[in-house]
């Protein structure tokens, strides 16, 4: 029998919610294989650990998460801590840090057909839509020394080769998994990688674009790699997003960025996981922390309407990435793809309301926890 | 008679072709304007100033930029340089830095309804977008001090409040210019205002948010301003762009990338025009710089077949901000549509090959000096 420490972070607002219905979905899974078992403490972050411990993430959460396997993330802060300083926002910052959790992946697809209507873009334009943007996240300006006073402020964007490397890895053993067909398990050769940088004004973006080239050229010969400037990939992503199909490897900055125009282009966040690994997939186990892309939505918290499908295809990457069980991983995109697709297609056409649908919250957790 | 020095760089690949039409249409102002006299100077930036002075502008080009009333740039760059250092793109980071052309205005519009075809999103979500960016220019990361090792590289992410300051009183002038209902002439009380910013993360970030509603709420108080995340920025603009008909106000990096972004939503670049300017509009002539969006397309480079639009609209913004000539770049733009608009709309119809039609650049030229 295999055992996993998962810390269950729910965080604010809509993340409990969520949370619950992920949680459904792994009861299945333990259920589903007896000889799987999956060891889950609950601790607070963000909004909801700056009321009760004044810091947004504590240093006995900080430790919990690095003793776990992974780490489930819900989503945290609100209006209520607009002012807080450190802010909830700073508890992920934080965890990514303390894993070094260096690489951020986020898939952007249209998880089935009929889904294509919530999107901005053209049907005929977005279709077959399918890449993950890889993000470094441990580096870059986010993370580099500031200096803040009434009269000046900066944000120091520096990287180093190690830096780069190991995120151009991950780029590499994505593209390998994802393949060329987009089928998960390489078919059709490596897919292709997109770098993005500016190299052409930073000298950040330089070091990028050259560490970048080394790896590829060194260590993944057979990986086809691509170039681009990070402005000229925003316009392209929008105008021909299918053109990305593959990789996009870029830095912290831009890639936060380019990865919320894929929100953009898919049209609905409610559907987008993300994971923030510490090691190369494919390679074992690593520690993650696994969370949906969209935010807390104080809004609609509490009204049994936010999607939980964000955070169950978070679910669903933490079991590929952080346990490397990859059957159960694919089982939960299935059956998450089967509840949202048209009854004419043969789904159950169970949506949430951000995606035209009336089920709610806990409906749509139901259908897809009882399809796994 | 009221007379203008006007530099004219032509730059490389296209960049002469669509600068010999928007000359075309300068001429049939000056004509029709017995009163005004524009002076032009041509000279030598990007590649081709590498070529023959080994550098991509020269001191004695700066130096007649900041001489002149305005400067006329096409396009730079191509392949021929991507290994030169200095690159052809710090010819136009140097002119920037020399005028101190502190603002970089990028309208978006979809210019006539016959065109929401060439757009990737849908009609009815792109329909009646109109907003303009206003990037700082000549601050943050792209300028600030670098370090370029083989074994760490990086770029001060760097603000003073003045930097932001003046940025957002230019941002104000352009929403009292612009208007709520996007006429240009105020109509309907000033246009919203959206700060984007990563205040949430950047040091850099939380200066230029406090520094904007500062400035705003002293200066500007009957001005509707509102702050955004810059990712979740780019995420709503392929949304939903028409939610932000205004002012977007933002810094050098988050303005390159959220730019190009309208860029893809309009479809093509090669309508869209842009100004660097030195002063506040609507405060009397200032220097400035304007180009097209687009870069220097080498792959149709002499082919007659690159859309002088984008250099042609420049112009317009050229006469509006740097000689204060408002009818006369009106008459432009209006021109422009026209030519432009379907025959059933009543326009001429002629459009070149990225917007569908099957005009060449000179033709559309004529067409659009003839209209003038
Ligand atoms: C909340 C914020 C710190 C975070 C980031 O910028 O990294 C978020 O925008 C994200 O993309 O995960
Ligand atoms: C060419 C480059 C230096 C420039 C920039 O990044 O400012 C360009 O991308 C732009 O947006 O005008």
């Amino acid at each position: 029998a295999q055992s996993f420490r998962i810390l269950v972070l729910p965080g604010d607002h809509v993340g409990p919610e969520v949370m619950a219905e992920a949680l459904k979905v792994l009861d299945v899974v333990e259920e589903c294989r007896p000889n799987l078992r999956f060891e889950r403490t609950f601790d607070l972050v963000g909004g909801s650990s700056i009321d009760k411990h004044g810091v947004p993430v504590t240093e006995e959460v900080l430790d919990k998460a690095s003793k776990s396997d992974a780490v489930l993330f819900g989503s945290v802060g609100g209006p209520e801590w607009a002012n807080a300083s450190p802010n909830p926002e700073a508890g992920i910052l934080g965890l990514r840090h303390k894993l070094d959790a260096f690489a951020n992946l986020r898939p952007c697809e249209i998880l089935v057909p009929s889904l294509l209507e919530a999107s901005p873009l053209k049907p005929e334009i977005v279709k077959g839509t399918k890449f993950i943007v890889v993000r470094e996240n441990c580096g870059g300006a986010y993370f580099g020394d500031k200096v803040e006073k009434p009269e000046i402020a900066s944000d120091l964007w520096v990287y180093e080769p190690r830096e780069v490397e190991r995120c151009a890895r991950v780029s590499a053993a994505v593209a390998k998994i994802l393949g060329k067909n987009g089928d998960g398990k390489g078919g059709g050769g490596p897919a292709i990688v997109w770098s993005a940088d500016k190299a052409n004004v930073l000298a950040s973006g330089r070091l990028w674009r050259r560490v970048t080239e080394d790896v590829f050229k060194r260590e993944f010969p057979d990986i086809e790699l691509r170039h681009q400037l990070a402005d000229s990939m925003a316009m392209l992503m929008v105008k021909n997003p299918r053109g990305f199909n593959g990789v996009i490897h870029t830095d912290n900055t831009f890639g936060d960025i380019l990865s919320d125009i894929s929100g953009g282009i898919v049209g609905s966040l409610g559907t987008l996981p993300s994971a923030s690994i510490s090691g190369i997939p494919g390679e074992g186990r690593c520690n993650g922390i696994y969370e949906p892309v969209h935010g807390s939505a104080p809004d609609i918290a509490g009204k049994n309407l936010v999607n939980p499908v964000a955070q169950i295809l978070s679910l669903a990457m933490l079991l590929r990435y952080s346990c490397v069980l990859v059957d159960e991983a694919a089982a939960i995109e299935k059956a998450v793809e089967r509840v949202f697709d048209s009854k004419e297609a043969g789904g159950l056409g169970i949506r949430t309301k951000d995606m035209g649908g009336d089920a709610g919250t806990k409906e749509a957790g139901n259908a897809i926890a009882g399809e796994v």
